[in-house]
């Protein structure tokens, strides 16, 4: 089935020009239309640097304005109705697309998604789900930085939805939902988790109890829930052990004369920053609201912007946006 | 200076054999008297399993109970008033030594050292301070688990009580301190980490303001702090990726046949591991207990063990409870 994308191709430190390769990778690979969001100038030009672009399945949609990352979005999207972001959410609330791709300002693409496609019924918080790796395959962290503080009832709609996600990205038929603490006892962490723990062990989901962070990596739950700050912290903190182990492993390389190594340890290099990588997590799809939304990064190259279009197609052809619904009203 | 040192014989997953074993070696390297606090007759057999204990400083103190890993610790303590870590403690109370090592049971540490010894003037909850290998060289992180939730007074008291320890630990005159966040300005956070923002920038530390979990390993701040759930959790998350990693590339090596690369590999391996290794960061002092506490893994080694006495007398010597004292005075 062919699916109409709306993609945000002004957010982002490499936007347009990665966003737009992205955009022609995916018009090249994927059965998708594409409405490519921004400044019709400049995205021509960004356009037409690629052989080939005419006759690709590629619409500009005309957008005048730009959130920036280190604008705050709420007042910057007032001062903006018709920035990128903006314009990309009305597309798919007035039904021209099925899903939003953008890099951009992720608080900003939260606000605009919420205000234009509204939220799920059931759903006070949406909420971000990234997949991390892990020694078995993946698992589903939700919340990765939507929400920073979080009542024990939105944790819970967080491992509904997460295990909703579960189904179709990890295809799972029954996930299993750990609630991140510092012990596996239902007694350990803060009173939040305390109270999210018991109102867990009573929702519809495969609830198996607190999952310390360490044991996230040896695959312990498909779903693991938290709130949006711990979130971050677990993703923060492998990206920033990637670059250190990097930089370390380099220095011995090249203080060590004995022959060349560099072969094999830049392969296990490769594949510990693959494992904790921003970029090879893709693009992480926000739960619960009334609409397909997909949060790539900031920096994403053109390889993972297309592969978040490619995800978003899926996802739309798999009824997502139902499947979350259907899951929050059981 | 000789000093003495109260060992909690009992304490740990490996005890009493490895205690011991850390004891004896400590007795032979380091300048210490060293008081055994355990089962006199279980410490006595493991004493005598060591070559030459006649002679070595060493005094077996009695103490008929231990408060195990999985014990809920205060009304453990409460049933068990002689525990060896009780009695450790109130040795450093009644002055019989300057400073408590315990492998044991955290929780148990905390409220038997809070009651034994009571809290410095202007402390309002203890915190462990543990030391992370960064790029350039090492940062304390405070609360590393001691306190689940935290107001934002408390987070300004662990500032100020880990640049004292970074003055000792780090030989920094100044230490920068940071605040864990998910972004670098002000704003960011939960509400007690913005309240703590304002308080850290009056205090008399020299603060950095905030610092995201990624900054951390690039070494942005001689001390991060947050509140014992999220250090926990900074902490989990790189032994869970340690492992996950070296399980992930052993993997790739045994099915790589094109060659033996595994030894520049496991020495790569050993570093990544060196970096996150609980055993690595040596022990960790409980910071704003009126007296010398150091908290061990419980999975501690004798060599672990031993430098976790030596770190005590080294602490001890420096007059750090005192320091602390002064630090919370100004």
């Amino acid at each position: 089935v062919r699916v109409t994308i709306a993609l945000d191709a002004m957010g982002g430190d490499r936007a347009p020009d990665a966003i737009v390769a992205g955009a022609v990778f995916a018009a090249r690979a994927c059965d998708v239309d594409i409405r490519l969001v921004g400044d019709p100038v400049g995205l021509e030009t960004a356009l037409a640097s690629h052989r080939g672009p005419v006759g690709l399945p590629i619409t500009i949609v005309d957008a005048p304005d730009v959130i920036g990352m280190d604008e705050a979005p709420l007042s910057a999207l007032r001062r903006k109705p018709r920035a990128s972001i903006a314009v990309a959410c009305e597309d798919v609330s007035a039904g021209r697309a099925l899903a939003v791709v953008s890099a951009g300002h992720t608080g900003a693409t939260l606000i605009a998604a919420h205000a234009a496609l509204g939220l799920a019924p059931g759903v006070d918080r949406p909420a971000l789900a990234v997949l991390i790796p892990t020694e078995t395959g993946s698992t589903v962290l939700v919340d990765a930085g939507a929400n920073v503080e979080c009542r024990p009832e939105h944790l819970v709609q967080f491992g509904v939805m997460g295990s909703a996600y579960a189904r179709v990205a990890l295809g799972r038929a029954r996930p299993t939902v750990g609630l991140l603490s510092i012990g596996e006892e239902s007694d350990k962490g803060t009173d939040v988790v305390r109270e999210a723990h018991g109102l867990l062990a009573k929702a519809p989901v495969h609830f198996v109890g607190n999952v310390e962070a360490r044991a996230i990596f040896r695959g312990m739950a498909d779903v693991v829930v938290c709130d949006g700050f711990t979130g971050n912290v677990v993703l923060k903190v492998g990206e920033g052990l990637a670059e250190m182990f990097e930089r370390v492993v380099r220095r011995d390389l090249a203080a060590n004369a004995s022959g060349d190594h560099s072969g094999p340890v830049e392969e296990a290099l490769r594949r510990f920053k693959h494992l904790v990588d921003a970029e090879a997590r893709g693009a992480a799809p926000l739960l619960g609201v009334n609409g397909l939304v997909l949060v790539a990064h900031g920096q994403s190259s053109p390889q993972a912007i297309r592969n978040a279009i490619e995800m978003a197609a899926t996802l739309a052809r798999a009824g997502f946006v139902n499947q979350i619904a259907a899951a929050l009203g059981s």
